[in-house]
């Protein structure tokens, strides 16, 4: 009993220890859209495009800035019309390696997430996905692209979301300090780092967030790794940030049993999407670690605990790929626009 | 006095014929504010950071679209909290060259200019320029790229807008059509757009319009060239597009007999900024030329002279320079933003 025990404990340390993966240098694309030249660059228009909101005023870029650590740095974000979603905007970057889309996984892929703000009334607020495809079928340059891309000069949502998929799976931000330390650098990290990368295991972070991706295991595209959260509800987190009334994925299936499950979000550049949670409502990365640790393994950690892991956590923001400004094409003496 | 008249008209004619000019490579910079490639990069960093207006939703470059014509193709711009301006957002591109700014030209530089839409409450909103100064100081990036570019880690609005102010000044589009022509590329310019040109002279266009510019002659700095519209108040124009309703440089000035009174704007790259006007009361550029022949020269064109005109003023879109997406700086684990 004794031996099988530390065998167990052997493998549990294997598998803890192989789980240190470094970030892939590219995405998985499903088999009906790979990635082409011609259609991250279209993508890559379309993203930037504030055309594709309702009054000129937002595009993709405006909540998940790619400049930036790929949101808003707000707990909701505002639409083109000034109403404020529901939800914080999760990061961008490396969404590419998540299997679902949206804190609530109910998008399966990434061409189907990049339809959902477009036509959402408290974001892009543009009235359907007809009313964009004809917006972009006034834009005379867009043909040309899309002809380069997809080898037609129709405009479809379908194509739309095709090509602004293909430009985030571009959204890799590789080399990290923990990266290059997983590879075999180990001044990447500092002592203090190395000693959170420890804890972040040792503490049961890592049994969620694992992975390259820090979201969880590989899972097969459109299949989601949800948690509960808050999933330890006894304790002045949960009302002090109102974790209890986004009910999580419910709010999508309508299924009790998906009450206050999300999707794992990632942690990767975790440090500059400061504020934390569906909710946005804790501001500062040392505290949301301190909530998730009380919340989800109900654990009180000490305060040089907190700055460890947090430290480790600084050490997950990578390197951002050099990108030029796209440009966008123009109406000709005319405006899409109101008046 | 027959000899004399002929004679001033070959001066006028003469003066004309120098007046088509390409536009400079390099626009002018004030003594105090050489250009620098580290004002350069810290302005375009600025240009395209939403923390500069209150609530984290707009940067300079929200309304003022430098992957586009420069403006935001819409009558009035939004503001970060969902306000409206009360003019249209006149072009970025080649402002450098307006020897003063606003459509009222109430900024006598780019830095002056600079400032005015971070605090303007319809507009980024930040509550004072101290505001937006301690909203930078917070960002620890931005340190080391005032360091680099005025070799203080101070941060000041002055500094702030001077960074700007420099960035934009590389914002020009040379080689457009039109300048290609008056190089001797004959063949830049088609048939109809090269009777567009005589025509844009002959009609009068250029009377106001004139200059590489095409905003009026070369002024000094904070020295404005104004011109009244609508100067023939007599026709169905002026209340169709509700031209009276702005006192233009008057609420600037509160001087009477600068009622109605606008900066003469640049037509360069005209093409992508509809809708036109201070008030944005026009879509299309065919309707902005009729307006401005009879409102400015009492002149009722036909079809086929709009056509011209029109079809020279596309040939005044220029090239746009490639510009790298600038990286913002991080808040390591915080957000500046609510809440």
């Amino acid at each position: 009993m004794k031996k099988l025990l530390a065998t167990t404990a052997l493998m549990i340390s294997m598998q803890a220890a192989q789980a240190w993966e470094a970030l892939p240098e590219k995405a998985p694309a499903p088999a009906d859209n790979p990635v082409t030249t011609a259609k991250v660059e279209l993508g890559k228009t379309l993203y930037f495009d504030p055309r594709l909101s309702v009054n000129g005023t937002q595009s993709c870029n405006s909540c998940h800035n790619v400049m930036a650590g790929g949101d808003d740095n707000r707990a909701f974000s505002q639409g083109a019309t000034g109403k404020l979603g529901g939800r914080s905007a999760p990061t961008v970057w490396n969404a590419a390696f998540q299997s679902v889309q949206f804190w609530d996984g109910r998008a399966e892929s990434l061409e189907a997430q990049a339809a959902g703000p477009i036509t959402n009334p408290v974001e892009m607020g543009m009235p359907s996905a007809k009313a964009a495809e004809d917006r972009l079928k006034q834009i005379p340059g867009y043909k040309a692209l899309f002809k380069q891309a997809f080898g037609t000069e129709e405009i479809t949502m379908d194509l739309i979301t095709k090509a602004i998929a293909s430009y985030e799976r571009t959204l890799i931000t590789p080399n990290s300090p923990y990266d290059r330390f997983v590879k075999g650098d180990k001044q990447a990290l500092t002592a203090e780092q190395q000693a959170g990368m420890k804890l972040f295991e040792a503490v049961g972070c890592a049994s969620c967030h694992s992975g390259a991706n820090f979201s969880g295991p590989t899972m097969a595209p459109g299949q989601g790794f949800y948690m509960s959260f808050p999933v330890f509800k006894d304790n002045a987190y949960v009302e002090k940030y109102d974790l209890m009334k986004d009910k999580g994925r419910e709010e999508a299936t309508g299924k009790p049993e998906d009450a206050h499950k999300y999707r794992v979000p990632t942690l990767r550049n975790i440090a500059l999407t400061a504020p934390y949670f569906h909710n946005g409502s804790v501001k500062n990365l040392d505290e949301a670690v301190r909530v998730m640790a009380k919340t989800q393994l109900n654990k009180d950690l000490t305060e040089e605990q907190v700055q460890k892991i947090s430290a480790f956590l600084e050490g997950l923001t990578g390197e951002f790929p050099e990108q030029t400004l796209p440009r966008l094409p123009g109406t000709h003496g005319t405006t899409l626009l109101a008046p």
